[in-house]
């Protein structure tokens, strides 16, 4: 049994209910080697909200995905059955109720072995899928493309009582690194860039025992280099995924919260994901996707297509014998 | 058993695959009372194309609607069990064999005495429709709201050999008329309006046995004298409600291919909806809705708004012991 | 020699050059009965500017006009023969210039007795054009229909030296009086309404020897009691009809430069063309269109609309016999 | 000592910080009158956030808004001195927080006897301010423009322990009963309509102790009916006016998170807010404006105009000596 | 007799009918060099309709187009005498009918040795500008810029009787091969990216006989190698250029139905067209651009600046003695 | 006394009124060492107007810039003292009077020894500035990032007697030192590129002692060698910054008047600037964005980041000791 997309030649991709790729939508983890999960939330975002439609959005556009990668030929329903899974019933404005949805939303398909590809909101919901994933595989090495660290303490805080608010989207690696959810010395974050609050903002991440590429450095040295030093950094560990859509140029990907220019384009995006393709990934996810402020649907494509990427990844390993 | 959209206190309605009001996606036609069925085909459209995403949109915006109608005082599924049924396999540029898919698509549901509710799709898409459902009633009557008549015999004479082009979104109403699909003598246009090609336009209604409430006609009578006429006009026949959007203004309904000024309100759509509240409906379909032109979604919404106001009416007629 | 629009059987609608109406473009005045002239100019805008790209876009829109009018019963080549005439060559920054050009460029048209038609631009256009109309005709009656008076005596007194700007689209038609280019007593403003600079600002225009027909007075007295009064203060002069897309709501006209709320719909504007179907125009202008604020084209379709029915009464005015 | 706008006639519309209405930008309660609050929260919101984005927006496009009202032939600012007194530091995520700074803010202002004009924010804002406000005049009269009731006791009662969520935007105006802010036997809502969770939805204001005028009603009686009946229940009681931008039909105001279908025009409001021109209002709110959805900025201008006309009404009753 | 742009010393470049570079509308070929061609035909488009409104988009784009290139430095028209030729009445639906009127249209042009620059039109019209091509040039080298290879044999295999569709945007390279149109063997694919069908899917083109350069190759070569692999390719033969706007990134195209990530800058697309500029062409297209999508114009100003460079090395060739 | 922007973690970036950074709006120079001053001017604009909303525009996308640079590794504040002084009152129409307005109103900044970062505006308002700088420090260097020369002599002059319009933005860079207000030998124009009038367009720069790096040189050589070279001419001469949007290409800034394909990323922009941190401005603008053609802001968002990185050049010079 193979969950795989409708076949285009008898049912129009214009056709049809919007799942993922026009994959099944099932809640069973039954023959079942990936699925899509939407987590619709973004309480967590300090600037513009938004990412809660970014799910819809994304199955939308991803309907134009054809099965095979061009980059690594391979057919991903050759060797993976997938599903969409339809979305975690999240809380606006309750943060702690959501991150209890997402990780017993996630518990099923990450106790019965199967490659979730979550589809956020904003960059707070990674925490609890991590916790999902941590409860399973212990911590994991993180592989964080983004143009901020997010590993702030709090937000608010000249405004809510008792240090200000911990739980948000500028905070979730530094939490993920207190709960002991990631292997920090096999972690790295990629794409920093930006304005920052101070000088020492940088300093947060490597205090934290996590190595970063900055943008600079990630446009002086290549993709190819940086595939080296992220492979180096991750090596055999088990591994997260975790991307930020804002990692890309704002020309890229408009259709965010807050962008940064001096960005990636998407060509640099995909040869880092191939650049990875021997990574032991277990899950992974694409965030911050603001469908609001996307134009011609560019964000949400680029998000879909970075999504097929992954996928092919996963795919490619199986073919080659490397899960 | 019946059929209902998912519960909004577990499921926000921000969640969740998009089908019509968050409904079950089906196939079955199993303790089914209603079911709503995509028909994604522009290649009839002269002027703009594009109605092949309506139904996807329409979806898309209908996750706001509740269960129960405001003006009728009824919950739709206290009475009524519905599914998405998904979308026709319609073929770009082949009408014939989409009419074919259209036909054989709607048969096992107006077989089974299900009411379809269809979202176009261009508006040649209804004489497909209308072969299916007078295949099993007969000639039904027909309620058109509409700025166009859509009875021309031919487009594109002077490129199309053999009198141009018979089946397109501007003649489908002199098609259904020719196949004796409808029962003229209880039909009605309602909205006509927009500049035409020449005085003798609105004459073709007439001759063919069509009665036309034009849009001034309609301004000056108003909602409630223009329900009597509708009423006076179907009787009891059996009847096949078709409400094309640009009957509405373009300010109420910009999304669409080929506005026309000085049209109507949603307001007064509903109050004509409700004015035919005791027709025996059969099927009906809503068509013309254009994503690529809509903003902020207005007219997609408004489409999904008449949708849930036409089974409004199909509720309130169960729960008066009419149907 | 009658020039008319392409043949929709043999030309679509969404093929050709952009001329209005997909009319010959033509700087001839033979056999010529009435001639669409641009004219790009913003340099009057008090605020957004862009009006400059109204022409172009308003041709745009055109194409779906067809040549008949539901509301006259006319097919208006069956009673004239138009072209579209271009474009006057308005220089930016240069208002005094641009009203040279205009004066110059129409003067062939209203010399030979043609109908123009002309789209702006902002209001300050409709001062140039009344020159070269004045010069053919005298003093002719204004019938403005606006949100705005345009009474203003200057602009930027506290910027420009010598008591402010005296041209631009807030003063026209207080210079169109002191030039003595309409005879007051027969003009008429239509729909004025808005925040204000003053409570003396209406008295402005009665000043003036203008009759104003407030918003609030149009919308209690409907379009029917206004026609009555309009054609009465108009009686049997000559007169000139300038339409700012700002008279309708910005609902129905948003693509425009100082909308004001509490306006009127388009169905509202054509019924008032329609009462002024015995009046005698001899020119006629609709301003102040803003493509960049446009959506879904609707002020541009609006815009072309209401230019096919000003059309539409010449062409029944000639069916008639009456000019 | 006035606050009043900048002079137009030296400082163009187009240019200067972005104030309402380009008033100065004050901390002070002064020589103040009024007072134009932001309140840029929307955690409340339960599927289309991005209101707090609504103050700065708002007030973009006020800059057009001149000294005087049209309809109450008035010069604000011969009667009034007003600042923009900047915006509540809300705390997205945090409605007890924010509770707290709103009720805070808004102190100062009203227990110096200043009529504030806030801005929101979803619809949840209203409960903060009413404390403040009740805390200095007690139980007020509530006139409340919407399509919604927003009387419900929580939402995502499936989700969130405890009963689900008590402070929303769903819930505000059983709260402001519960907590004794309002008199509810001089309070009324007007305007609901839309689908609904069930035929008892109506019941909860009565039970509240609200009267309702649905939209139905509205459509049916005409603003100066629905204004005898405010008018009548108000009474002489001070009162707050808050007005849900979605009481606008989506075609008047698509910028808003749950649009209805059937609603009114910014004619129609106005004429209703004139109607009330003797009611003795303390404060009030235009809530629920999401620009991000907005188009050509209409939804924006209509809130700002709306704010005017309230503005107005204040300073026609000090011209009356009713305050 | 030179036919040139407008001069707009004399009439700015926002004024003025809409033809591209503000060329006369002529269907002369009399003293003609080149002619830009509108062929604005959809049907042949498997997702996303709308190009048929591309030539008019290009063409109001393209004014601010000046005589002559940077690059080159060539003023276009000291070499070349050009016309705007209008557009293809291409007929909606019927594939067959449109490219009889495709080679029809062109035939005279292509007779009178006038190098003819196409407006697309989904890319299904090169098939009929081939067919009038190859007609009087016999088969020519096929220069192929794309995302997409377009060698399908059919669509809606499961849907069209008789093996599919055969005529769409997906099958025109195999057609041209098998029509013997094309000579494969000096005809090269530029730019093949995006998600496949199926690892065979590259094998198609080369099967065919077409040489392809990826866009990962592109990507690795650069501009300068690409350059030479194309022109070693080509060699002497005569040549036709096709130009997929969606080549392009969606960051500089967003304006088109089928966009691949990973993709070319204008700059890239440029270079590469200046590496051929002692390539004979014969004739060209630029086909795919969807205005409904395009943002800001940028795709459709991508377009009227590239057909631009075409044009540009046309002239140039002139100036050097080499046609 | 140190000017700073609001602190983030007691009024979040979306609140408060929208200065440039959430900065103080003061029109007082005292401690103050830079100052953001608006320019709101477009009757300069040849093609497209509406800069004059740029810098509101700017200034409501800057709220999201915090305190530091990650290139210079410095807070801006911990050297620099700056304040929003608002905007010249710029008069649409009246460029000499604008241009004096622009002189008066930075004479106190520059005589302050203020660096004023001035917020166009067209690229007409350069000329008004630098008369304001030279006027304090003589012919400067200037540095001018543009597509554009904007060197003409005249725009239509074949329309304004006298040879033309001499000030608009076609023309500052000849005017600056024609009034001695620049010193050539010392600056630099880089970018340029585009289709031009004629061959000699080039030489027009170079003939006034203009140095350029056309875009293609700048492609070629790269950013650092740019910086070499830049810095190489401008020496340790005072100068001048003037930064047009459409320096970057429309992928990265599409809300401009003029775009031009081929141009650069927001990275290299950035890069330029870096490579400069030696060079000792005196004063700087950024022009021609276009906000009613941006999306999702990024073009305002690009402005706002480009002039963070120019204050961040002057802060590291202050922490260097250089200034």
């Amino acid at each position: 049994m193979r969950y795989e997309p409708q076949d285009a030649s008898k049912a129009p991709r214009f056709t049809g209910i919007r799942t993922f790729m026009r994959l099944p939508y099932m809640k069973s983890t039954d023959s079942v080697d990936f699925a899509i999960v939407g987590i619709p939330f973004d309480t967590g975002a300090s600037y513009r909200p938004g990412a809660r439609f970014a799910p819809a959005a994304i199955r939308e556009n991803s309907t134009m995905l054809r099965p095979s990668s061009f980059n690594l030929n391979v057919n991903i329903f050759d060797y993976l059955s997938g599903v969409d899974y339809g979305d975690i019933p999240c809380v606006p404005g309750y943060i702690a109720e959501t991150y209890r949805e997402i990780e017993n939303g996630l518990k099923p398909l990450v106790d019965a072995g199967i490659f979730p590809l979550c589809l956020g909101g904003d960059h707070s919901v990674t925490l609890g899928e991590l916790r999902a994933v941590a409860k399973k595989y212990g911590p994991v090495a993180l592989v964080h493309f983004d143009s901020h660290q997010d590993t702030s303490d709090a937000m608010w805080t000249g405004l809510v009582e008792g240090g200000g608010s911990k739980y948000n989207h500028a905070t979730p690696f530094r939490r993920v690194v207190e709960e002991g959810l990631i292997d920090a010395k096999h972690s790295i974050q990629v794409g920093i860039r930006g304005t920052v609050y101070s000088e020492e903002d940088l300093q947060e991440s490597i205090d934290l025992g996590l190595k970063v590429i900055t943008a600079n450095e990630l446009h002086e040295m290549g993709t190819k280099e940086a595939g080296r030093v992220i492979r180096e950094r991750v090596g055999n560990a088990k591994a997260f995924l975790t991307f930020d859509i804002d990692f890309l140029d704002p020309a890229y990907a408009p259709g965010t919260g807050t962008t940064e220019i001096g960005g990636f384009s998407t060509y640099q995006a995909i040869q880092l994901i191939l650049e990875m393709k021997n990574i032991q990934f277990v899950a992974s996810d694409i965030v911050e996707v603001l469908p609001f402020l996307d134009h011609s649907n560019i964000t949400c494509w680029a998000a879909a297509s970075i999504a097929h990427e992954i996928l092919s990844v996963i795919a490619w390993q199986k073919k080659q014998g490397l899960r």
